[in-house]
């Protein structure tokens, strides 16, 4: 197997963090391979900058569009600087969250238009795809719940957004995984931890 | 005179921001307008952040699309909560830079293509452009000169670039101006503070 890019993605609340973590042990201890943990947004030195502005202060409220730019910039910035040069080592990365997210946050949740965003993300990633993206896929009552539960200073405010943001995001999710079946394979993220792990690791036995 | 949008261009050490200042008086003074000032990158909330990012971090090396990312991200904003609602009360907007400090800087300065930049300019202002731009055209020796005299802290990441990059950043200021002849209005920056001023205003009073 040689290098490879992979996402996990899902609303906040899904699991996908542990998922990333258990992953990684996968690949080191199983695989022997090196791993690459990353994030969007906030994987590189500008993303950490832009995760403050996006994801964790509560005041700055950017236009959509604004949003996606800067959703964009910190993608090209993983793809240039993380994902490219790791890859071609033979390195695994995986990313907590990716492509994905954008057209389920910023189209589906923000009302963007879908072409608008393949189009940016197609130029942000050099239409580079990942080549495998996982979907944990849950409930947002069930998100919101863990959240709650989990409490501390680790908040997204788009975890914040209400109910029906959630649904809206999650939908989107489902319809980037319809139009991507190659790609894209859903868990189902009401199961344990555990058992989202495993039936992690049979996709990526199946796929990669 | 309805609301009107006006951006002053040039590169760092042009005087145009000492025009900007002069600019405001103008329109307040004489003609008892209300005038708002802006600056690209900076206007906003979102674009002071943005503005430490892409201006002032010396460690901060990010890819050139990500730069133009932010830059359209920064325009968006001042076009939405700037432009566009005090354009529409008449008031005049006077810009510190505008949309054609991303072809020269950005298009000229780094070498992406000018059609990208002019496609993400065209989403990011929703097709609108100024209504009048003057760039103050200055040869770059002149400028870096002033701006060594001047010192502080009010430096500027793009001032810090090599001789050679200002050349083309110049050529690209040009550039926009011969292809936007209407728009775009040259005044020459090795003039005297008080010659260029009244050559600004001879042209507002011809033009708009």
């Amino acid at each position: 197997m040689g290098g490879k890019w992979i996402t996990i993605e899902g609303i906040g609340g899904s699991g996908k963090s542990t998922q990333v973590q258990m992953l990684e042990k996968y690949f080191l201890n199983s695989k022997g391979l090196e791993v690459i943990l990353t994030k969007e947004p906030g994987g590189t030195n500008l993303g950490v900058e832009l995760r403050k502005i996006l994801v964790k202060d509560l005041e700055m409220k950017p236009e959509y569009l604004s949003e996606l730019f800067l959703f964009e910039a910190d993608r090209h910035e993983t793809v240039k600087k993380i994902v490219e040069p790791n890859v071609s080592k033979g390195n695994i990365v995986i990313s907590d969250r990716g492509i994905d997210g954008s057209i389920a946050y910023q189209g589906f949740g923000r009302g963007l238009p879908i072409p608008l965003i393949n189009n940016l993300t197609a130029l942000a990633t050099d239409n580079r795809q990942p080549d495998l993206t996982i979907l944990v896929d849950i409930d947002p009552i069930i998100a919101q719940e863990r959240i709650t539960k989990r409490g501390g200073d680790e908040f997204d405010k788009f975890d914040l957004e209400e109910h029906k943001f959630q649904e809206k995001v999650r939908e989107g999710f489902l319809y980037s995984a319809r139009i991507n079946t190659n790609r894209v394979k859903i868990v189902d993220g009401s199961n344990s931890t555990d058992k989202i792990h495993q039936d992690i690791i049979n996709i990526i036995e199946e796929s990669i």
